[in-house]
């Protein structure tokens, strides 16, 4: 019992996609890092353990950010006038060449790391930048706030300019020991990281292929974003059918492989039945796909088809760090995609929202995001009393008064058991 | 020279639209509540006056509301998982009618003002409810905090529930008596507010036409919003060509009749005319039009044609009372129209939301929403050093920044030369 203790307020989760539950002024047990259960009363084997009473505040499971560039944090909001590969190029390529010096990587790390831990995110997918030692301070700074995050050295070693490019050979060998230094993280954990097919020859994706079967780590990309990106890939990889194919005959998109796909915003039936095939996971980025004006990806009809869809902020392709501002992102351009593209697949709803935003991406990360027993214990409480109304709003109200109105700052969070504030 | 005075730093305005002028570190001076002119050293005349000198902070004309709810503010954020004419009957109606009861309205009218109020809006139009006390008792708070807004007692007298509807007699002189009572006022103006077509009847709008001609008082009301109530006017009206004709046979839709139109989502080639050759005002609502999923309204076409185009939270269609989350959902909006709806119109620029949401809604209230000299001095003051980064910024991209992160409450703020805080 010395590991255990109870946050007690207003309970929220979705145990399926789609329904929410809650659990009015319930007891919410963390046994050893993990859920134990949720009590009306606590029962008599937890009397004496370390009660939290968080009072009428709202507990969710932390939400997990499933595709976030943390090179990008300190020009988020900036250059959003441009289209997705003009945007790369004066913006995202420049700002993250700078990371090669310590010292900015320094400061900047440092104001993404702290604005995390501040949010309602517990967990992140994260690209660095391609340099090795800035991206190992990133891990080293996530892994002191208790953010049990997947971060990945980026590789590209095409298509950029000269200040942010490496030899095939020097990519695959920091890659090689950047793994071996990352060895000793608690919560840490690396994932492999090519940037995009684009910016990577097959030589390099092959060689990632390689360090993933003897190394067993993860890979993040991106696919199927941007009309243009995928024109792209078509003439960069003549023999391939549809993009998700340059990155499966390296091994590289799900299976024995746990992969994260990011927007997925104009996959067709074959890319999508290999997605499903495979596991891959899709992170849906909807204000990201605004800002870049790539579009609305389908996610409703990719829930029903049964994929694995979580949600990401895509800082600084979207401007804001917050998931909850990226599930009424996803709300919202659902609904028009709805009017303006597709009258048979309704809008997402926010018990959806909130799945995607939880258990959905959580998955990625093993048993996370929900309060079902045996689940990591990731939890963020939320104060909505400055939320002025004279309503008197049911518990669901309140839940989606926050989600849409605060700032999603939590006033107490949770990470695999620990109190990070 | 008594009553002029001076602020001091960076300033911001749109001479026309798309264009942005920037002031770094100038003086702003006010003369007998217009902008007397901006000069980088204070001329000899002004020798003496009050400065304020706001340091490196960024000076806006103040941001206006062309369309805002103020009897919605209470549950903005809430039913969202509907659609407009069920969100009307389910959310819109049963809390408007609340107002009937003065403590009620006292108390949800004192935390709309308050929010407005330390919002970066100066000026709103504003629908207050159908009550006629609790509609002068708001216009009587914005008075009280100087912000200089239209309001209006909504008309409505057909297609809704008992608890929310008068007869046309009673209507009309309700409406009536609340134009007599609302002429002691000093800055706070009434606009009459037909709610829109299917809640009021040709006896109604009639008489409304009537009371414009007899009292001079500009009008306010929704158009083409919908798919869904589009068709509805066309049963109601069935002489009508299109919806702005509802409005037009009764002499309510521009001309000599100052006229705003909410939304305009699905406005055709004759109605466009229409309010072009009429001088309507278009006020242009983002996020509402995809909270009740109506679609994307063709704005960067509005501009093009030269329409009068200002923007609207419609609070609480939208949940969000900054107008600044406004400028960012149009930017994204047409990101998408361009997107998915149609290439040949490209998506709207910072500058050009920023006239939108300055000078272009501000031309409702007169010289309104630039520092060009002679307009009303109107102006907010906001402070960017809370949003950390480790980029040197230029005066432009700390102005996108602002638009795209900042929570929108400025440090200061002037209205009709009057200093509200």
């Amino acid at each position: 019992m010395q590991t255990a203790f109870a946050v007690k307020g207003n309970l929220f989760y979705t145990p399926v996609c789609g329904k929410l539950a809650r659990y009015p002024g319930a007891y919410l047990v963390c046994e050893n890092g993990t859920v134990a259960g949720i009590f009306d009363t606590l029962p008599d084997r937890y009397q004496g353990i370390l009660v939290e009473d968080y009072g009428d505040k709202l507990i969710l499971p932390g939400l997990v950010d499933l595709h976030v560039h943390g090179g990008q944090y300190a020009y988020r909001g900036l250059g959003m006038d441009m289209e997705l590969l003009d945007w790369l190029e004066k913006n995202a390529f420049p700002e993250e060449s700078r990371f090669a010096e310590a010292a900015y990587a320094e400061a900047a790390y440092h104001i993404f790391v702290d604005a995390l831990l501040h949010s309602a995110t517990t967990r992140a997918s994260i690209f660095a930048t391609l340099h090795r030692p800035a991206t190992l301070r990133l891990m080293e700074m996530l892994e002191q706030a208790g953010l049990p995050c997947f971060v990945g050295k980026v590789n590209m070693d095409r298509n950029s300019p000269d200040y942010l490019r490496e030899s095939t050979a020097e990519s695959l060998a920091e890659t090689r020991r950047w793994l071996e230094e990352s060895r000793d993280f608690a919560v840490v954990r690396p994932i492999l990281t090519p940037r995009f097919t684009p910016s990577c020859t097959d030589d390099l994706m092959n060689g990632l292929g390689k360090l993933h079967r003897e190394f067993g780590t993860p890979v993040q990309s991106h696919l199927s974003e941007n009309l243009s990106e995928i024109a792209w890939v078509q003439q960069l990889c003549p023999g391939t059918r549809f993009y998700g194919e340059a990155y499966a005959r390296f091994g590289l998109f799900g299976g024995d492989c746990p992969t994260i796909m990011a927007h997925c915003v104009w996959s067709g039936e074959e890319e999508r039945a290999l997605m499903k095939e495979q596991g891959v996971f899709i992170a849906h980025c909807p204000q990201s796909n605004m800002n870049v004006s790539s579009g609305i990806a389908p996610v409703k009809q990719y829930l029903r088809e049964g994929q694995k869809v979580g949600l990401g902020s895509d800082v600084a392709g979207g401007a804001h760090l917050s998931i909850f501002r990226a599930m009424t992102d996803a709300i919202q351009c659902s609904k028009l995609r709805w009017r303006l593209v597709d009258q048979d697949t309704p809008a997402l709803t926010l018990p959806e929202a909130l799945y995607m935003a939880t258990k959905g991406g959580g998955a990625f990360f093993g048993k996370v995001g929900s309060f079902e027993p045996g689940y990591q214990f990731d939890a963020v409480v939320l104060d909505d009393s400055t939320l002025s109304t004279t309503r008197s709003c049911t518990l669901d109200e309140r839940l989606e008064r926050l989600v849409y109105l605060s700032d999603g700052r939590p006033c107490a969070k949770y990470a695999a058991g620990r109190k990070l504030f």
